[in-house]
């Protein structure tokens, strides 16, 4: 049994998390599995969207707390572990967001602390209703501190704060008002790899750019981002498959994309 | 028949795109019209708000695709046009927000693309009921990278990324819930007038003051901005019609304003 | 009569604006009470947070305009005490944030102009039914650019332009749903101090690790950001109440916290 399992269906991957009886806890070996599949995922070029869903009970309960415990016994308390941990996530988070392929949240049960992050820091989401969402390490004395950055780039500043001090969830219906996810479904995973689908369907080469220019330039000046996505789109324009799309919209008619 | 209408009713001046068959398409030849008039709003101190909304069936459909199909026919296949075309549309999109006049969108119809672009620049924007968004380029393998920019500033990451990823639709009740406009009205453009009116009522230079600071603060550090508008406020203090305005509310009577 | 109440219940301080005749005006004095309480506030541990509230029919009606125009009469018209003023101002706005201790926001009846931005800028806020909301100050052709700093970093742009430069008014629940405040209550007071509590009960430790890191944060790159909240949870992760509080956790246990 993997600790993460791949199926592929034409050009999506589905990613799941496979450690039910530890509530998929981003322990040290969930992190480098999912590190491993990011990075194949970011050379294949054979997939373009990627979903990633959790078996058992829930999505992800965030960090292996038994784990990190045992990483005290070290000389130094655990400080150079606890360092090198939230490296290594922050790493796998990055590298989501780095990935040519959109990534599809499929969360379930519930989805807390890093959880929670890997739910924010996908591209979308879509929650199987029920699912409930906190940041909650505040609870038991470690406030979620990389958490809140993902969280903090996707619902506004108050209602943040409040999941983040007090530790309280939010309902799926919520979490879409507030702009955590995308949708709510009955069928999460099915919804999620539709959509998946749907993106697939897209140009690889307009989606990559577009994935890549679009978290770049929220952190630019306007006229940075201006000047950024001006060549972007420049260089969008002289694909032959763009050519393509724009002669077949013109003329009415189904593009034939080599891609 | 101008590309490009202006009527002037009071302090409120209506720019209204004319070009109905072409669903207002930002081609070069209205790029340009959008360009001089708001060249010439810049300057125009008897005009203190304006109306942007487009005659036939939509808003505006975007770039000129067959204007842009003909731009390949160079040597270089359309690097160079399309690099201009691109700086052209960026250059317009910032003299709306440079503009010292608030802008009003009244979209109707549709508004994908680069018209999505225009309204989400636009400072407020008042849709007419049954108005769809779009921002579907990527349907045609041209990823709406600059539209982006301005529709990222405007609504949450998770929702942006599912319409420019997958070119779905919003309508307007949906896009007034995400923040894209402020409002959904069955006459998008009295009411976008009787909101210019209302703006126009104001003092103009403290609107100008405000509107340049609101966009120049967005991207500032919290301190940053602290010491940036506090001088603009200390200096707004400092004219004579602001000093008329508070006297009068002092008094509880109606200011007679210079301006 | 103290300008400026304050009473502690266990380890919530509850500051109480007391200037209903002038509707708690963010006057020269009430400015320095608010600043002294702040300062002392920052350095008392028995202190886990504050709630900030108003006496009278208001919570706050922004600025003092009458001592305003007092210090018109200065050689200058009032330039150098305009730019002490808004520095003060700011000053007691940056020192919110600043405070370790989350601040939570009890308006009622009226919170306009600064005291609008006040709202904005406590770190959480539940607003009594029936309050309203404006930075009306365009009214009388003084542009709200201070308090625009505040509201523009908790609702969207084109809701927060349109308030700016129409001196419009929103109700509770329009603030809620725009992101404004966190909640609408029937007893805002005794909601808030409710809230207080349960931040209260978390570790104060990690509660000011998180409210400094959250603001902070929220100015840097994704990749700034993660290296350091990446630091600042490993750090947290040494705290011996931290160590406690996953051992109760992972043992079904309360923990024993030394805070």
């Amino acid at each position: 049994m993997n600790l993460l399992e791949r199926n592929d269906t034409n050009a999506v991957a589905h990613l799941r998390m496979n450690a039910p009886e530890r509530l998929n806890a981003l322990s040290e070996e969930m992190l480098t599995a999912l590190q491993a599949e990011l990075d194949a995922l970011k050379e294949d070029r054979s997939i373009r969207a990627v979903v990633l869903s959790g078996a058992g009970k829930a999505f992800c309960a965030g960090h292996d707390l038994k784990q990190m415990t045992a990483g005290r016994q070290a000389e130094d308390g655990g400080k150079a572990y606890f360092n090198d941990l939230f490296a290594q996530c922050a790493r796998m988070m990055l590298s989501i967001r780095a990935l040519p392929q959109p990534v599809i949240a499929a969360p379930h049960g519930i989805a807390t602390a890093a959880g929670c992050q890997l739910v924010a820091t996908c591209d979308m989401a879509i929650a199987q209703s029920g699912t409930r969402f906190g940041v909650n390490g505040v609870n038991i004395g470690l406030f979620c501190s990389t958490p809140m950055v993902a969280l903090s780039r996707n619902i506004g500043r108050k209602h943040a704060f409040e999941m983040l001090t007090t530790g309280s969830f939010i309902e799926a219906e919520r979490a879409a008002e507030l702009g955590l996810i995308n949708h709510v479904s009955e069928d999460a995973v099915a919804d999620a790899l539709a959509l998946a689908e749907t993106v697939a369907s897209k140009l690889a080469a307009a989606v990559k750019i577009g994935k890549e220019g679009f978290y770049k330039q929220a952190e630019m000046s306007l006229e940075e981002a201006y000047a950024y996505t001006g060549a972007a789109m420049a260089e969008n324009m002289l694909f032959r498959d763009t050519e393509e799309g724009i002669s077949a919209f013109l003329e009415k008619r189904t593009p034939t994309w080599e891609q």
